[in-house]
C-alpha cells in the first residue's frame, strides 16, 4: 500500500509482507530521520503506542488491530480456550497503553469480537479471519479519510490559504488524513493550496508532523509560531482553517490540540470560516457539552526542557500545561464528516446525521 | 543604581565608572547564564541590538544613549565639522540595527541635537553634554516606569490574574518595567497578583525573561505555551492583559511583540480588559494608523533552529517570521503612560493627552 501523500514510500502503519511484524514510523525521530520499527510482540506494540512513536487516534487503532493477529500466531494454538484466554490477556494489556484514546479500545474490540464469534473454528483457523479484520480497520480508515476529503473539497477553492493546527494528516492515519486529507487530495486534483501550519507548541506536532508531510508531498507550506496566526489571519493570507479533533460532545463543542480554541476565536474575530474534521465515531453523545469532556493535564518538562538545547525558564517556574482545549461549538462553521457536512446547531445537525442511524 | 526587581545586582544597561563602555546583560544567555557585555564601539552597541543581546524598546534606547557617549569619545575631536559628520554616521549606522521601536531613533536623535545645538563648543567639550543627555535618558526612563506603574496600579485589584506577553519588565527598560512595572510595584505594596506567562515563541522572551523576573522577584508566575492563553481565559483566571509595546500610531494602532494582537483579541472575545504600558515616546504622531508601522522579519532559524537541540522542522521548509505585529486600538482598553490613562477613542485621547503640550 504506497503511500505518496506523506513523501513515505508506504503507510505510516502496515503489516510486514509475512505477516510477522507490525511496521511503523517513528515519529519520535521525524522529521530529522524517518526510522522504521518492526513490532513483534505484544510489548512492543504497547511501547510503541506509549511513548507516542505511533500516535493519531486513527493510526494508533490499526497499529493495535495489526498488533493483535501478529501477537495471536505466537499464542499457545493447540486449543481454543487456552488461545482466547491468552488473547483476552494481551489485548487487554495493549489497551492500558493509552486508555484515553477511543480507536484504540475500539479496535481491539473489534479483534476479539472475531475470536469470540467463532468458537466454532480452531485457533489456527481463526488467525486468517483476524488478518481480516485488522486488514479491514486500516481499509476502513483510508476509505473513511478519503470521504472526510471529498466533503473537504467542497469547502474550499483553488488557490485558498489554509491554516493548520497539529497534526491530522496521513501519520495520525492512514493515507489522506483527517484535517490535512483535503489538502492532500486537492493536491492529487491540481489544486494549489497555499498551507500555513503553526508549529504547535510544546510538542511541535506542526513543525515536525504537519510541515514534514506537506512539504514532502510538494504542497506550499509555510511554518508559523502559534501566535503568529493573528497575524496572517489580518494580512488577507487565511481563506479557512483546518483542524482535527479528538471528541466531539452532542453540542458541536469539540476538543482538540490546546491552541484550538484561540485560532477559532481568531477566525472568527477575522470573519474567517473554521472547520473541523473527523471520523464519526469521534462525535460522543454522552457528552452533552464539551464541559463534560476531560483534558489530560502533561508534564512541564514538555514547556520547558523537551527539544530544548537547555532549559527555556528558571527551575522552580510552575507550568501549566493541558494537552488538549475545547472549542465551543458556537466558533466552529462545520464539522466534516465522512458521512457529510454538519452546520450548527449542532445539537440538531449532528443528532439528525448520527443518532437517526442508531 | 541597584535593581532588585529582576534579582539582578544592577541596571540591565548602564555606563560604566569610566565612561567608556556600555554595560549591558546579555539578554540571550538569560536565564541560565548572567553574562555582562561592555560595549565599547559603535559596531559592538549594533550587534548587541541587533542579536538581541539588549532588547525592550526603552532599554534599546538607554543603550543607543550611552553608545553614542562611548562611541563619540574615540571620534575625530580636532573640529567640530569632523566630529558632527562621524557622529552622524555612527548614529545612522546604529539607528539601522532595528527598525520597530521609536525609542531607538528617538534616543539617537536625542544624542545628535546635543551635538547640532552646540556647534559654537568643541567636541571636547560637547562630551560632557552627551554623556548628561544619555544619563537623562536612562533616569528619565526609570521615572517614567515608576509613573506608569502607578498608573497601572490603579486598573487592577490584589489578588488578580494577569497574563502578560512577551517581556517588558526590568530588562527591557530599568527597574520597574512598563507592562510589568505595576506587578512589581503592587508586589512592593503588598498586592497578590497570579501572573500567566506567555512563552511568546519564537525567542522565548516570556520564558527565559519574564518568568525570571517575576520568579526572581517573588511573584507567583505561571509559565504556559503562547496557544494556552485561551484556555485559561476562558477558565476565568485571567482578569487583565498586561503588554509593553514598540511603537503606538496616533489612533491607538499598537505595534507590539508578534502574539499581541491574538491575545487581544481573545481578550475581547472573553470579556477581559486589554492594557497597553509605554512610556508616551512611544507614540508616533507621524503614523496615522498601525498601516504606516513598519514590522521587522526576521529570520526562520528563530524559528526553526535556535533553541533547539535539533532542527524543528523539514530543512527548505519555509517560514513566515514577523517579529512584531499591530494590535487595532479598538481591541485595546487603554493606553497607560507616564502622564495618565488614555481610552477610546484613542485619536482625541492620546491627541489631547500629549499634542496639545507641543
Amino acid at each position: 500500500m504506497s503511500n505518496l501523500q506523506n513523501g513515505i514510500k508506504t503507510d505510516s502503519v502496515r503489516l510486514s509482507e509475512d505477516g510477522g511484524a507490525v511496521i511503523i514510523i517513528d515519529q519520535t525521530e521525524l522529521p530529522n530521520r524517518t526510522v522504521y520499527l518492526e513490532l513483534k510482540t505484544a510489548e512492543q506494540v504497547y511501547e510503541a503506542i506509549q511513548k507516542l512513536r505511533v500516535r493519531g487516534a486513527p493510526a494508533i487503532g490499526i497499529c493495535a488491530g495489526y498488533g493483535m493477529y501478529v501477537t495471536a500466531q505466537a499464542l499457545d494454538l493447540s486449543s481454543y480456550g487456552n488461545f482466547y484466554s491468552a488473547f483476552k490477556q494481551k489485548k487487554d494489556y495493549i489497551n492500558s497503553s493509552r486508555p484515553t484514546a477511543v480507536n484504540l479500545s475500539h479496535a481491539l474490540e473489534r479483534m476479539e469480537r472475531i475470536v469470540k464469534e467463532n468458537d466454532g473454528l480452531s485457533p489456527v483457523e481463526i488467525l486468517p479471519l483476524l488478518k481480516e479484520e485488522a486488514e479491514n480497520i486500516h481499509k476502513e480508515d483510508i476509505e473513511m479519510c478519503k470521504a472526510i476529503s471529498e466533503y473537504g473539497l467542497t469547502l474550499v477553492k483553488d488557490g485558498d490559504g489554509i491554516l493548520t493546527h497539529c497534526n491530522a494528516g496521513p501519520l495520525a492515519t492512514s493515507r489522506y488524513g483527517t484535517g490535512l486529507g483535503t489538502l492532500f487530495l486537492g493536491k492529487e486534483r491540481g489544486y494549489e493550496f497555499k498551507v500555513w501550519c503553526d508549529e504547535t507548541r510544546p510538542l511541535l506536532q506542526g513543525a515536525r508532523l504537519t510541515a514534514y508531510e506537506l512539504f514532502n508531498a510538494g504542497i506550499d507550506v509555510t511554518l508559523i509560531c502559534d501566535n503568529m496566526a493573528s497575524t496572517v489571519m489580518k494580512q488577507g493570507k487565511i481563506n479557512a482553517v483546518f483542524v482535527g479533533c479528538d471528541r466531539v460532545a452532542a453540542n458541536g463543542d469539540t476538543a482538540n490540540k490546546i491552541g484550538t480554541s484561540g485560532a477559532a476565536v481568531l477566525a472568527k474575530h477575522y470573519g474567517i470560516p473554521f472547520y473541523v474534521f473527523c471520523p464519526s465515531s469521534t462525535i460522543d453523545f454522552t457528552c452533552e457539552t464539551g464541559e463534560d469532556i476531560k483534558i489530560e493535564l502533561r508534564s512541564p518538562d514538555e514547556i520547558k526542557t523537551m527539544f530544548f538545547s537547555e532549559p527555556s525558564s528558571p527551575e522552580g517556574v510552575k507550568c501549566y500545561n493541558p494537552s488538549f482545549d475545547v472549542t465551543d461549538g458556537e466558533l466552529i462553521t462545520a464539522i466534516v464528516t465522512e458521512k457529510g457536512i454538519c452546520r450548527p446547531p449542532f445539537r440538531e445537525s449532528l443528532y439528525k446525521m448520527f443518532r437517526k442511524e442508531e
